[in-house]
């Protein structure tokens, strides 16, 4: 059965049976013309936006529909995580072929409210309508942090250490791992594992976030979306700062490194630029370095030390090579065309 | 140029330059990884989301680009006038053809921007990503009402008169003279008038919406986007009453009347299934008339009764017909798949 061959009503009737009895400070909830939500009292609000389409962003060949509803919640869990917000509410826009599979909408519908409960993210509504194009899927979510509390990329001073949470490029492995498997053309063949679930099932820092706003060891925060590279550019940038980034520090997953060194692809080099992993980079002023350590519980997540922000202006990586050390500019995705 | 041979940094510049200045209660604009907005004391906020998709909502061959940008942000403030909510801001996710020309999003983008102007609305941030499909829009706006005094469409009681503001069919009939013109089968060729600038550049009854949630007559309001037909099914079953609705009452617009008569059309099931109208539809207890029609000032908006409210639950039209009145159910669209 196709989506199509239902009403629009039915299909919102489909997602309210999967959804959890809504909170009390959601006035008015699925339904009416809009949500009506009382906020809360002495804070800020977060919001954000970011839409997944088929064919750029996922590939619906190796990417199943309840990691799909997953990664549409979860990139945009990260942003309210990089801002230390606590999520609240979403609203969820499908755009759906009209042959879409009913099952497959149910269970892309699945893996979004099972994010969302995990993380007490209400949906306060959405839109349906079909398309004669891709699979589109464009949320949006409503966060909040102690007033004036919010992190932000743009307070990093020359001489704060960069670190970044967990580790880098097994998102970017697992999906290697799904496009060689789903290639007839070859014989890899591994179809689950740490990576693969990275790639399709990421965990966004949410609890870090909101850990990072408040023990306030951070002078600039935000997530790893368009790669490391990329972050430290923009972080850079806003902060009015330059950077250096010690290439052999990089906490690369293990997994990965062994998948990419077993093809013969420079593992730093993926891992400057994968954007699926969605850790954390974050800038520490040297006197609160102890005090951000500590407070971080071990088993939310390690930091580490990846680099330093400079007074020069130039944004740089240095590779220990023969026993010197190189220094070149740090590749910048920021001349890339759209995506 | 088209939009594929800049960066999404670039793209975001060009709506930036369109942008007003932000008001100081926006603590983090476009830029960052989220928007962080203060909250306005004693108000409760209003959140709904639209998505506008070539080929199903809209047809670029006669919507010229400002005008899809006008209408993708029409739809929401139509959402949050039915709540009797004041605009405070939206986030605008753009998915766009690699193709799709910059001179297009750049009057995409001013379309958008000026009507968002008009109603004091800001941009907060957004969303660009390029697709292989069709133009998408998807609008998320979020507005706030006086606490507990938002409008929904479930207060309606047996009794209570049925209100449509303004005028029906005049959107349907812009359609469809902008399809004839474009139809090199026949010979019409209006390309400008009312009607079709009320398909092209629909004015949301946003100050309206804000006067009935203040003056407090009404006991249900919602917007007509789906119709009045199944707006009124809509309200009724969210209130639990039934209806009867006056087919010769409906303030059908002359120009559209016009239109459909010359072509056998019957203009009241036009009236009755139009969408594009954004006009609301009230319910109001007979004590409260005259405050509802006092309190409205005539430059804003006329009402016009188009039936009322009932005990038994079927909701009916009734219609003068060769000096007797028939009654038959209210045609509803409830059980069309989905758009």
């Amino acid at each position: 059965m196709i989506v199509s061959e239902l009403t629009e009503r039915e299909l919102i009737a489909r997602i309210r049976r999967q959804l959890p009895t809504a909170p009390d400070w959601m006035l008015v909830g699925i339904g009416d013309d809009a949500a009506v939500v009382a906020p809360e009292r002495n804070r800020d609000e977060v919001l954000t936006v970011d839409a997944l389409v088929e064919g750029i962003h996922f590939d619906r060949a190796f990417v199943p529909p309840d990691a799909i509803g997953h990664r549409a919640l979860a990139v945009n869990l990260s942003d309210l995580a990089a801002m230390g917000a606590t999520p609240r509410l979403a609203l969820l826009s499908m755009v759906l072929p009209a042959a879409f599979q009913l099952d497959d909408f149910d269970r892309l519908v699945s893996g979004f409210v099972s994010l969302a409960a995990r993380h007490r993210l209400h949906v306060a509504g959405g839109n349906l309508t079909r398309s004669p194009g891709p699979l589109v899927l464009d949320v949006t979510v409503l966060g909040s942090v102690k007033r004036r509390q919010a992190l932000t990329r743009s307070g990093a001073s020359p001489g704060d250490e960069l670190y970044v949470s967990g580790t880098l490029g097994a998102a970017a492995a697992g999906l290697e791992m799904l496009r060689a498997a789903a290639d007839p053309t070859t014989d890899a063949a591994a179809t689950n594992g740490a990576s693969i679930d990275r790639y399709l099932r990421p965990e966004p820092r949410v609890r870090l976030g909101v850990l990072l706003s408040k023990n306030r060891a951070v002078t600039a925060c935000m997530d790893l979306s368009d790669g490391l590279a990329e972050g430290v550019h923009q972080m850079a940038g806003a902060s009015g700062v330059g950077a250096v980034v010690n290439a052999d520090a990089l906490p690369i997953s293990a997994e990965a490194r062994r998948w990419f060194d077993g093809r013969g692809i420079d593992a730093v080099a993926e891992a400057l630029t994968a954007g699926d992993d969605y850790e954390l980079l974050v800038a520490v002023h040297p006197r609160a370095a102890r005090r951000f350590s500590r407070t971080i519980p071990h088993n939310e997540a390690q930091f580490t030390r990846v680099g330093t922000c400079t007074a020069d202006g130039n944004i740089v990586i240095r590779r220990a090579n023969e026993g010197a050390d190189t220094e070149a500019g740090l590749p910048h995705a920021g001349y890339r065309h759209f995506r």
